[in-house]
């Protein structure tokens, strides 16, 4: 067997502001040999994903930090080239957090494997991924709309935000969306929001009042900053802010909080953290219900792919800049 | 019968920043005759309240502001001096919203009859009033601590915050009170809090640390400010924290919000705003409880009271220079 070589980007340093290719080096070295249970996984598609930014951050979140020296975690899919676990065959598909790199060794009972001929395999990062899940409960578990609300979502036009938006047509909510720019906004109104709100021209208050005459009964927020303070100003009574992420913040040296918080009390309302991770036990159910909207053609789906293991510092900035529309995937081999 | 004369505080303009004197403005008039289904009520205490300073400023929030030239709002406890509603006898103690003067005219079916017999009359407009309802229904309904949990407040030693320490130890809860000064901390464990954190002394991040070893499960809030931030970074998972006021913010040009917020996303917890007036309906349940509780020695209540209607906007003020321990009330005649 030829000595494989993998690429990998390594954490080099914790980033200041706005993340910067120096913040990685770009490293090789042999591919690992797997050990008992464990499997070696050609890398296809890698996750690239709001959240990232913050696990190069020290200190304590929802997970560890990334070391540094360490290689920059990511989810990702793959084809499993090698394997010491019974469970997995060489030749399957499988999704897990296999890193920034070409080839990743893993347990494979950490892995979920992934049929591709029901969807192409980038959707598995995205619509029925971590995203996905992200959108799925935290949208019916967290936000709980009901037919009739007005549901709005920030960071529409994102992996989690699309897919917010269309499960809550489904359940016959009204449905407003905020993104930056003409195109993407295009796109909310073609896979059937409502109404689209575009935060870089569009006075993003005065919007939401006219689209969302009877105020907001619940937002999804994915950005923060401005325009979490914007939809404060409109919530309807009761109103539920799922809090998903912020990325307007990721980069800023200091959190701007919402200035507008005590609307919460004026309105009754209630504002809730989610992370994903907590209904694993349930992905596989939400999985199913996605997948059967999807076929039925109510739920439509879209990925940004860019394609080059070393252009994985650009590629991660387009999030930040809101350069994607869809789920932002980075491609590292054919499959 | 002598034409009694009414002094009175109105509104004379919004205020800029902190609140002062000169933002009023002190008139006298006439007593006003009760119409139909009208009391008139000489008024014996004002109940001064966070909540004031809101009301003062013009824009929606969950009651409409007060009008320039308009008797400053105000909940008051008084006694009825000639009554045209059958329900309410002259002789009978009210309180009600009288507003900041010596006389009020007031439908009788707006007042609620209290006991004198019971507990001294300033209780009626701490905590058997709106402040203890305000503790009640945020700590129990909203906060929903379980026995064994951690109960943090600030304003601990507040009319609100000192009765939400009380029914937390007295549901089972370590509870740890944040007030300013060694007075107010030493008067919060002379009523069972496990531990008092004086904001202006100690590293309150650090206090909570030490105090709240395994994070903080309700977080009380009535200040809002650098406090909330802090409690934001001591959350255990699933922490609730109940929104009831931002004391240290209603003087501020711009609120502050908490920077510190992506933390309920961290720990899956809960920001909920509360408005005492949506349990209007269960007021009773909750006094009689409370009521029990006083008489059993397990729920002690303070007043600091000030005399003189003529002293309102010092009074007020103390308020928000945090000199108060326990419900701040004015005085404006003998019972």
């Amino acid at each position: 067997m030829t000595t494989l070589v993998n690429h990998q980007f390594k954490l080099a340093r914790r980033p200041v502001g706005m993340v910067q290719r120096s913040d990685f080096e770009y490293t090789e070295a042999p591919v690992a040999e797997p050990g008992a249970g464990e499997v070696l996984v050609r890398i296809l598609y890698i996750s690239l994903d709001p959240a990232m930014r913050g696990w190069m951050n020290e200190g304590k979140s929802y997970v560890p930090p990334v070391g540094i020296g360490e290689v920059m975690r990511a989810g990702a899919l793959g084809r499993v080239i090698a394997s010491n676990d019974p469970g997995v065959a060489v030749g399957d598909h499988v999704v897990g957090v296999l890193g920034v790199q070409e080839y990743a060794v893993a347990k494979g009972k950490s892995l979920t494997k992934v049929d591709p001929r029901l969807v192409p395999l980038p959707v598995y990062l995205g619509t029925l991924g971590m995203p996905g899940m992200t959108a799925y409960f935290g949208l019916l578990d967290v936000g709980r709309p009901k037919a009739g609300e007005t549901v709005v979502v920030s960071g529409a036009a994102g992996a989690v935000g699309q897919v917010v938006g269309q499960i809550a047509k489904i359940k016959g909510c009204r449905v407003v969306g905020i993104a930056g720019g003409k195109d993407k906004c295009d796109y909310l109104r073609s896979i059937g929001f409502d109404a689209a709100i575009d935060y870089k021209h569009d006075d993003v208050k005065a919007a939401l009042k006219q689209h969302c005459p009877k105020g907001v009964d619940v937002y999804f927020d994915n950005v923060g900053g401005e325009i979490l303070d914007a939809v404060l100003t409109q919530l309807a009574m009761h109103a539920r802010i799922v809090i998903c992420g912020a990325i307007s913040q990721y980069n800023e040296a200091r959190m701007k909080g919402p200035s507008n918080y005590m609307s919460l009390l004026v309105n009754r309302a209630t504002m809730q953290g989610m992370v994903v991770f907590d209904y694993a036990s349930r992905y596989g159910e939400a999985a199913r219900e996605m997948a059967g909207w999807m076929a039925a053609g109510e739920l439509k789906t879209r990925e940004d792919i860019v394609e080059g293991l070393e252009t994985f510092p650009e590629a991660l900035l387009k999030l930040f800049k809101g350069e994607n529309t869809g789920k932002l995937v980075l491609k590292v081999a054919d499959a």
